[in-house]
């Protein structure tokens, strides 16, 4: 059999062979194969733990630097290690149409489990749900996330001051960017890859650094980098103030903004940290990050001021300075 | 705005709008409220974690006895809840039809919140997605639950025993029938509810009579008893024989599946339990489930064999015996 019937999503029989042919396969592990309604974790006496959940309904499933299967894990992964959570097991919830290409569902789930692998969570507990043709567009993801917050480590926009400075790990808006391109068939002589990958070794090397001098992080995804600082500057009651020409941004992904009409602060990434840190730490800071592989175009791009809160201001590449708002409209459904 | 758009799910203005003033209008609690990218919870340093995930396709949303909001919380409750544990959080993940109804959705995070109040447990994290018309079928949900298991319960068909009990709370098939009546217009003299509800009470109740005795227990949702009862006798390699006329029907289910030619053993259930106990306690844990409201209908319907090793064996009202096999095909996509 080639392809997903409905009959895969029964409970049944067939059910319980993809389980094992395609999920098990890969994901296989003690608390996974026990194959019990829950399962059952142990964890360490101390610390808190990070739970967080995303649905992953992207369009196309496969894209340059990625697919739905590892984004559905560093998407979760990425969620709960901004909260300085360390990333222990992921659910994984399935919404597959009839006619889905078995091959196609292996691919995607081998993805999800390298991407797992390279984290060092595991998929322990998961659901396969099968519905008809036209009633679901190919597959949609759920995952959902535990984690363990270390003790000390208290990360919220309710500790960011006045002074602390705003960091970025990368450049802006490569997935939005990537996923736009494939979507519409355009080709940028050179190619936009999707930034799709794990923030955890930057979000624990900035916590190692000092984990007080650490006032709050988030991965910029859905709505770009200036949904997010707008959200940190109303939850922390402050104004976020950034700089146009340090904000770090490919020559593909500027030349495709300027030819599609996008602003590259509103597209999606799927890789990179926001920080606010603490002043005097944030020279090392910048400069462990961009010892990382995935950090080295690590940059400052602003601070706080006192007011007006809740606001975020972008003081442009010409000087002039103007609210940089939240995301209006919707310009890219099915981003992540 | 009396329905959804695609921009209540793009991370921007109208998605926060749509996150405080539906979902958080009804699910806050000071960990939701916390709007971090994970929540961050606070668990006694004894016991292990169950997790378990859920995405629900239901197709009615709405259904006699039920909807697909009640049914997201009961069904990852009960895997929790089967499981031992004393289910705390939940996860939920919405992905929405554009054009879906604003009024529907918040009927069906209500009855999310009733549910979840009821039960003890709280929305702590959630996500929510939009895609466009034709892309997914109204309203689909995942929710994703942690519990804890309290020391010295230990659930698993390995420990099943020749001679155990297998206990059932109630009638079979109510979910099922009711789910594919409503769909094909079906009406009967006496209208079938789903049984969508809660089986912590009766596990816990279950548990605190001898939690060694009570060997394993199940929610034989999607693939009904039969396929249940299937998984059990595989995982825990041994024989399970029960009597067919010792199987709790209604009676309108039982003649709703003469004339639609189903067969209520594999008919979903979203609030019943099987349960493998040890036999000396099995008089006693029957009686404390009839005690219980949602077990009034509780009855010993079989009994364990160490052989045929991995076969459910029905014995029929007339006395003959046959082997019950798992579903096979798929009787009704989207009953749950």
């Amino acid at each position: 059999m080639d392809n997903i019937v409905l009959a895969h999503g029964s409970g049944g029989r067939l059910h319980h062979e993809l389980i094992n042919e395609v999920f098990r396969a890969q994901l296989s592990n003690p608390r996974l194969d026990q194959l019990l309604d829950a399962a059952i974790l142990d964890l360490p006496s101390e610390g808190r733990l990070a739970f967080s959940t995303d649905s992953f309904v992207i369009d196309p499933i496969f894209f340059p630097g990625g697919d739905i299967g590892c984004l559905a894990v560093y998407g979760t992964v990425n969620d709960l290690a901004v909260s300085g959570a360390i990333p222990r097991y992921l659910s994984a919830g399935f919404i597959i149409e009839e006619g889905f290409s078995l091959s196609e569902l292996k691919t995607i789930v081998t993805s999800m489990r390298q991407a797992a692998s390279q984290i060092g969570v595991e998929v322990v507990t998961g659901d396969t749900k099968v519905v008809g043709r036209g009633q679901v567009d190919k597959l949609f993801i759920n995952t959902a996330g535990i984690g363990l917050v270390p003790a000390g480590i208290n990360l919220s926009p309710g500790q960011v001051q006045s002074g602390d400075q705003i960091i970025i790990s990368g450049t802006l808006g490569d997935h939005g960017l990537a996923i736009l391109a494939q979507r519409e068939g355009l080709a940028f002589s050179t190619p936009v890859k999707s930034d799709c990958g794990s923030v955890l070794r930057l979000a624990q090397a900035l916590l190692k650094v000092d984990p007080t001098a650490v006032r709050c992080m988030r991965d910029p995804t859905r709505g770009g980098l200036a949904t997010t600082l707008n959200e940190l500057a109303q939850q922390g009651a402050v104004c976020l103030k950034v700089e146009e020409d340090r904000i770090p941004v490919l020559p593909a992904v500027q030349g495709g903004c300027a030819m599609l009409g996008m602003d590259p602060l509103y597209l999606a990434n799927e890789g990179k940290l926001v920080a606010i840190v603490s002043p005097d730490r944030a020279d090392e800071m910048l400069s462990v990050l961009q010892q990382i592989p995935e950090g080295q175009n690590a940059c400052r791009i602003g601070e706080v001021q006192e007011a007006p809160r809740g606001i975020v201001l972008l003081r442009t590449a010409l000087g002039a300075e103007r609210v940089l708002g939240m995301l209006e409209g919707e310009l890219l459904p099915r981003i992540c």
